[in-house]
């Protein structure tokens, strides 16, 4: 059940109509998806957060299936199911099949076991040089 | 400060230097790494998650690469600081750059805002067909 | 699905019923919300808990809209569906309107950017002088 | 780096020094842990986790050992170190041995592991009847 | 909505039917969980899993009691709605009823509080010595 | 030990020494936190991270002392130890006193206590009429 109601793209008005104009152009569909809808609820905070989405999930030093894999291990990490959902569907147009899935998942898997034991034994970091 | 003392490699024996050996065969190097060391005061421990780590950290269907990213972006998520300290040097080894480094801290923020967005309003999934 | 049944008003006898009428009394409603009923499955823990909710979502050096605000905050951090809804329902009680709503989130959103930034990079703290 | 400066046994007054003693007597140790020094910043706080902590780590339905090996496996699931800590030197006077330390850890992991699974697949729950 | 489709027993060959035998012949059970259906979307995966789970979930120097509640309280820090509900089940299978239910509730709250607190007051660690 | 070297502000240019004199004159000081030291290694990240804080950390319907407590919880409920010690003295700085700090903790406690106890026993949530 969402906090407030959500803003159909009928409805939408001013800076709102704007935004949902860009989501739709730039992502190529004609649906506006739940969370935007959503967001339209404070539109200040729409315009800021697409524009952060629009800087973000565009190939850059990363690609974007990349990118969607990480917003996968990320949202799973985090449980948060909207996300999980969203950036799984968004990887498989970039690509990925169920076998990458996977393997995804089972590295996820992986690293959240031993996230756990360094942290529960305590273990003191290796020293690495800097990055440089 | 570590909640049980680490085996150091010259006290290994049976099981314990087994592993030992091959995590420095495999990885090419000549440090135990702090982790391993600290799991060998449970020898069966030392054992099963080495077998895991030797499964997972391999090139499959995601590179390595790929993989060591999706490792600093869970360890940060999960504010894992031994493994966020450990996987972004492993990243580098890779190839990850400084500027790579920056686009994917940049991805994992950015994920983790969204999350909260999705949770906090309690957005309801958008309908997608299970990926086949 | 609730993982024990719910005691109902009607059913409540003893210690439970003593609880009930007090949060009935105390928030002025006529409806004992479902949290209240499941930890009446355990009646130390009910009173326990109820004891804690009194002492703390009462005005004090910061007052209860704040404290709400605090509520849907850690609640969304941990994406507890439960209680952000429920908090979400008593800061607006407390006068939060959806601009406020909006700004909230946009500042939740924030914080958890920062956070894993500072966590990711491992960044650390600043010197400042304890609190005085 | 505290946030406030400790409140030392010898600076100690009135309710402070009552739960300082009570600390001691019930726990039968002279040396007061930093967690209770720094919750005696707000006296208030200090009597009430106190009086929380005595209600639960006190053999109920589940011993000691087993409410120490779950504050283990609770804090490093939170990745809260001063908690990791002192809870595990908590279990360990109560008998946990380095062999019970590794299962221990190792279950955790394990736990870490099919958590993120269940989640990142978005697994619905099987029906089981509610506890009777 | 599950991310992928399940594989059901009747349509499972190969390793996952070798895998999904073992479960029910292990577990005494007629009925294949999601978790494991789920996972049969990626064969090596299910294996790896079902192996570790196999080897953890077994009376040790821990028994399976104190296993399955530990896997509660784990589960419960992660808000991971399939885990708590199936972990819950198993832990009444071995005999956990509604009071132990409520005091390992009551003390995973606990250990939720305390972690925060000494976490937001950055307590420093006490000195132990290392577990011998 | 941070990932990357921090740029100083004498070693600043471009972008950078431009950002770093906003921030230095926004916040009437003349020391560039870690924080931004460190986001300059990414110059992208650096301007758009801190056009985001100047965005937020501003007085709107929420005033700057609540967003800073605001950000204490979430940074506490994160284990984010450079925010938690950031955001702490800047709630100072907003007026918050050690027993507003005592009573803030107090509740960020609370909070995170009934998080679990909604999640552990899966409590349904009540039904409330979405936000007007």
């Amino acid at each position: 059940m969402p906090t407030v109601p959500m803003v159909e793209y009928d409805q939408a008005t001013g800076l709102v109509k704007e935004v949902f104009d860009d989501i739709l152009t730039t992502r190529k569909t004609q649906r506006t998806p739940n969370f935007w809808k959503t967001l339209a609820s404070h539109p200040p905070t729409l315009a800021r957060i697409w524009k952060e989405s629009k800087d973000m999930m565009t190939p850059g030093r990363l690609d974007l299936l990349v990118k969607e894999m990480i917003g996968v291990a990320i949202s799973t990490t985090n449980r948060a199911a909207y996300c999980i959902n969203a950036h799984t569907a968004a990887a498989m147009k970039q690509g990925m099949d169920r076998e990458m899935l996977g393997e995804l998942m089972s590295v996820i898997a992986y690293f959240n076991t031993v996230n756990r034991l360094a942290d529960g034994y305590q273990v003191e970091p290796d020293i690495f040089p800097p990055l440089e």
